[in-house]
């Protein structure tokens, strides 16, 4: 099942997003799938959400008589006029209802929503009026102003008058759209069916999340999970999904998937494992069932997409027949507006590039089929804080963090790995770089499609410098509370400082030993923020010590552990807290880098340094005590160092600070963090201001 | 069952929003209710679109090892040091795991997302090696080029660390955080319990949509879908709704719905029928069955909202004692952390008052109770076109159209009855208008809270002035292709072009004969917009005539029929087209308004005239064939005149007009108008260009 054998009409190279779109337009609407789909009758009770498929007129008016608004009395404008406070008029109490009264002045009692009689064309509320008893001895009824006509009624067709216009075509139904349908006679509404997708993950080095949580997992195997990001996002985009068991890397099984698939849905895909030769596979098997329309699309993440178009009547036809080690025709599929053909779309395995196939290929054809346009995410302009490096040939698609920073927007790339689904979790949005740019310049205006409400932005705390486990804490409690939301990036302490002064983040996280003065972080900010008011709100005191296997089976213990020649260090990066440290001590005892083993190796996070103790790459790194439990290492205590959160003054006294400072005064949050080893609260929420050496 | 035996504690005035709204909160902190619900754990798959009811930390790492990101080899990237196009490398293939091979540079084969071998730390792309024969006569791959270490690896922990926060609490969950919970270990989350809502209609003048449908309707009957809305709304707001069937004005019904109801679920919706007798019946129930917080809140629309708490305790207690007549004690409800007492709102009738009671008391509540914000709609400032009065003592919300005119929202307030669902369904906002104040002035600056995507403003046409049944062909023409949206309100064909002259909308439907010259439409642009090129086209021709009930009873016939004294009129409103028509013709023969009976009833379409006669309230109107036919009435032809499109040059050569104007050159759209009876399409798309007098 090579793909040599089938070459003809196939792209063996990735194409430009915008040529595989069109080549797989071209081939939906060869076969009749480039249209909304068939409309159905449905309940309008189960109507909510769904897309209108046609127009609705009004069956009947609405109201469909006319009605009285008010409880109170019916009566004839004209016998009204002349009423004043000083000289009343009295009306005789009457039960006709189609046949006029004869009396001089009638009345008659209706309660609101109640049909006005024929011969009456307004209503006077009850609260105005006087029950009387008139000269002839009958019972009657006093008014003391005059009524305009139609004063208190609602006229038939107030609302809606039969064969109106209700709703157009491609409505997607509110609430209060249900309401107009029915108080316009309807009881059901024609709406386009919900398009099916099948869903099949494969590759037999798939586990499943249940498996997982009863099993464990082990090296090698991968938690399946894009088959469920995929079935939610086409839910969210009004489909239905089913999800196939997990299918091994099998030519044979795969092609039965996605024969079964195709006779009872609309649009299937098939999610390769992430291997290149589980591709070759998916490849091969809408070869064998179809037409390969395109094979590899110029979009980063996610290179390996396939799109193709499934033939029913041929699968149908050779079914039973096709088998392992079967020769397949390649020949032109003929494209049938009978639906015969089914379209398929190869997703690619890295769960990145999953998701955004979905939102790329997926998403406009769901909505297509729904008569709506594809969704167009929010848009703002932001100011790129790093320079942002592109394939040209590739349409590149970019996860950026965006905040809101003395007015302006900032935005910063998050992980470009294709593996990393928290870079698409931790996204604000995505930068499109497209085909033919090498990318973007640190400091040039970008425009970012936006995930989240751009008001969440403007209550979100952009925190970037070095990281502390007591941040996680912060987010959780702002969430929790629901006065605020923390958004943070991990570019070490010295990073912090420099994206501050850039004015590209409202606070940064920083641990700086001055190594003249014993004094964490006031001789940096003086050094990096010359001209700003700033003030140090200390976050924690923590300890600082090696992070070691448990046990500590190399028996490493103190500063000058660093030099030895029989263990692996793994280091931090050039400008966090902790590397700065470590270069102090070793400077200290005359230690130089170079001496060292694994000093090159840089890890961003005290947490990473601690999983490559774990995972064996290394023997030992410099870290804190939580990072060691976290990852039931052991600690070896060496120092004890201060945690500040540096800002400036004028962000310091934001609205947006707020409960973030109100948290470090929180007993609740305190035990939270005390909770965790190593840590001192009684520092928390100390506060040193910095003046401006040459204030502006 | 009076409510004067139960005054304590309880507003029989309307009280203000916020006095409503704190008197409800402290009742619901007392009963525990003012807080998230309870957490449930339930399996990934379904938990899209649910709230994390606490933080989620990852339980493993992701990737849990160090995976090979390519199809290649691993091997030791310090091996590949110097290795460069002239100076090849070769290593020699090994099959080593876990120990270190002997050989000088081993080299093993891996597939992308397989573990790496302990002893390597880098992985070479298969495409950047060829397979050699060693000198030694075993098999071996030549490198070119040297690697740095942890080229082409995923590092464990890559994603995330385990431990590290994978989301806080409080968070929707998206499907790729589905990914990210599943990719760190988990297979379950604990969300929030979904808040269990009872909607129960009451009203003995209630029909279901399904009756309806069934049995047609009878005057007096109301159309119950209140009830319909309201769950759908709930749904919407993460509720599960249950929609109990109609209970008639019986307090003993009302007493047991409410009772039942009370023990499987979290908050009821008691929907009143629109009569103030209902609203007793709800009254009088929750005060019989706990307490009776407020009744009356000062809002509009909206007005009779109920707000009080049931005690579960208390009916259970009572359960089967309590019937009609019984004697109900009125003694404070001890309010119990414990859920015993459940919130209860009763909803007014008015459909427009039900769906905004459902929004400003029932979204808010149910946000809270899934640790949610409440939802605050974006907002824009727009110019109000039209004067609005509001009473001084209410909120008032008021439905309005936004329109994007010239580069600026202008909004104009759609009708404001309670009863009048399609005001809500046409809406494109709300303004509010506090309390204290008495209305906004035209011209005056106002917030409008948006139902719709301000997005969506930018490609809607609004078009004012006299209304054609062709602008709701238009409408939808242009929903089904996607192109536009058209928005219409009917003010006459005067009121159009004073809009127009204001800047107030893109274009103004008129049909103005001119009495001079018989010619319509162009001797009122040159009056009312001298400054303005405008560009007049015309959408079509069509028949005047009066509207009379089916088979002509009075035998009405020729403009002379306007001054019989037999004959009641119904008229339009001044600034119409019609009138003017009919104005001209009275004029020729003489005819003064007040011989006409029934000259001062004005109604603002077509098809309210035409319902006028229906409801037997006129005997004939002046109208158009359409309307005859669409409501069965018959018609007697007297004038032929010509309906226009007024827009200005600028607006005419726009984009956003480009749908529209298309749309009068297409057969599809011709041939639907044509079958409209009395519609002449063989002038459709003629341009007129009238240049300004005193261009500026």
């Amino acid at each position: 099942m090579s793909q040599k054998t089938h070459k003809r009409n196939v792209y063996l190279e990735d194409i430009p997003l915008d040529e595989a779109r069109a080549a797989f337009q071209t081939a939906l609407q060869a076969a009749g799938w480039w249209q909304p789909l068939e409309a159905e009758e449905i309940p309008l009770a189960q109507a909510n959400g769904r897309i209108t498929a046609r127009a609705v007129w009004a069956k009947i008016s609405s109201p469909h008589y006319h009605a009285s608004a008010m409880d109170g009395y019916a009566l004839r404008a004209q016998d009204s006029e002349g009423a004043t406070e000083t000289q009343p008029r009295q009306f005789t109490l009457v039960e006709n209802w189609d046949t006029p009264p004869t009396e001089p002045r009638p009345i008659r009692p209706v309660n609101t929503g109640h049909p006005l009689p024929p011969w009456a064309n307004a209503v006077v509320m009850i609260e105005h009026t006087q029950a009387v008893k008139l000269p002839d001895g009958r019972a009657g009824i006093e008014i003391r102003a005059s009524l305009p006509p139609w004063q208190h009624v609602r006229p038939m067709g107030e609302d809606m008058v039969a064969t109106e216009l209700v709703l157009p075509a491609n409505h997607k139904l509110r609430p209060v759209d249900l309401g107009a349908l029915a108080g316009s006679g309807h009881a059901t509404v024609s709406v386009y069916r919900q398009p099916r997708v099948a869903i099949i993950p494969t590759g037999s080095e798939l586990v499943s999340t249940e498996s997982v949580a009863e099993n464990g997992i082990q090296p090698g195997q991968i938690i399946e999970y894009n088959s469920m990001v995929l079935a939610a996002q086409v839910a969210d985009w009004g489909g239905l999904p089913t999800r196939w068991p997990i299918v091994p890397d099998e030519f044979e099984a795969i092609q039965t998937a996605v024969r079964l698939a195709a006779q009872h849905h609309d649009l299937i895909l098939l999610n390769a494992g992430s291997s290149a030769g589980s591709e070759d596979y998916t490849a091969a098997v809408v070869q064998s069932l179809g037409q390969l329309l395109v094979h590899g699309v110029a979009v980063r993440p996610g290179h390996p997409v396939i799109l193709g178009m499934v033939d029913n009547d041929k699968l149908t036809a050779t079914s039973g027949r096709l088998g392992q080690g079967d020769k397949v025709t390649n020949e032109p599929v003929t494209p049938s507006p009978s639906h015969s053909v089914i379209p398929i779309i190869g997703v690619p395995g890295y769960p990145v590039s999953a998701a955004l196939t979905g939102e790329i290929f997926v998403e406009p054809l769901l909505a297509r089929w729904q008569g709506q346009r594809p969704y167009q995410p929010s848009t703002i302009t932001a100011t790129l804080t790093r320079k942002v490096n592109s394939p040209t040939g590739d349409d590149d698609f970019v996860r950026v963090a965006v905040g809101e920073v003395n007015g302006r927007f900032v935005t910063t790339p998050i992980s470009r790995g294709a593996g990393v689904i928290t870079s698409l979790v931790r996204a604000d949005g995505i930068m499109r770089i497209p085909r033919f740019s090498e990318g973007a310049d640190a400091g040039s205006k970008v425009t970012v499609h936006l995930y989240r409400d751009a008001r969440d932005l403007a209550r979100t705390i952009l925190a970037i410098g070095s990281h502390d486990l007591t941040l996680d804490l912060i987010a959780q409690f702002l969430a929790e509370r629901g006065g605020g939301r923390l958004a943070s990036a991990n570019v070490g302490s010295l990073g912090g400082l420099v994206a501050l002064r850039r004015g590209e983040s409202h606070l940064a996280g920083a641990h700086l030993l001055d190594p003249e003065t014993g004094i964490y972080n006031q001789s940096y900010v003086r050094r990096y923020l010359p001209n700003e008011d700033v003030v140090l709100v200390t976050l924690v005191g923590r300890e600082q010590g090696w992070l070691v296997p448990a046990g500590n089976p190399n028996d490493i213990q103190g500063w000058a552990a660093a030099a030895r020649d029989d263990v692996q260090f793994v280091n931090r990066q050039r400008g966090a807290g902790t590397r700065v440290l470590l270069d102090y001590e070793l400077g200290k005892l005359g230690i130089k880098p170079e001496q060292v083993r694994g000093y090159g190796r840089e890890e961003y996070t005290h947490l990473a340094v601690a999983a490559a103790i774990v995972s064996g790459a290394a023997d030992f790194g410099l870290g804190i005590q939580a990072a060691a439990r976290a990852l039931k290492l052991d600690f070896v205590p060496l120092a004890h160092e201060q945690y500040d959160l540096v800002m400036t003054r004028q962000t310091y006294e934001s609205e947006r600070l707020r409960p973030l400072l109100d948290l470090l005064h929180d007993d609740g949050f305190k035990t939270a963090v005390a909770a965790m080893p190593g840590y001192d609260v009684s520092v928390m929420g100390k506060i040193m201001e910095i003046a401006a050496i040459n204030p502006d």
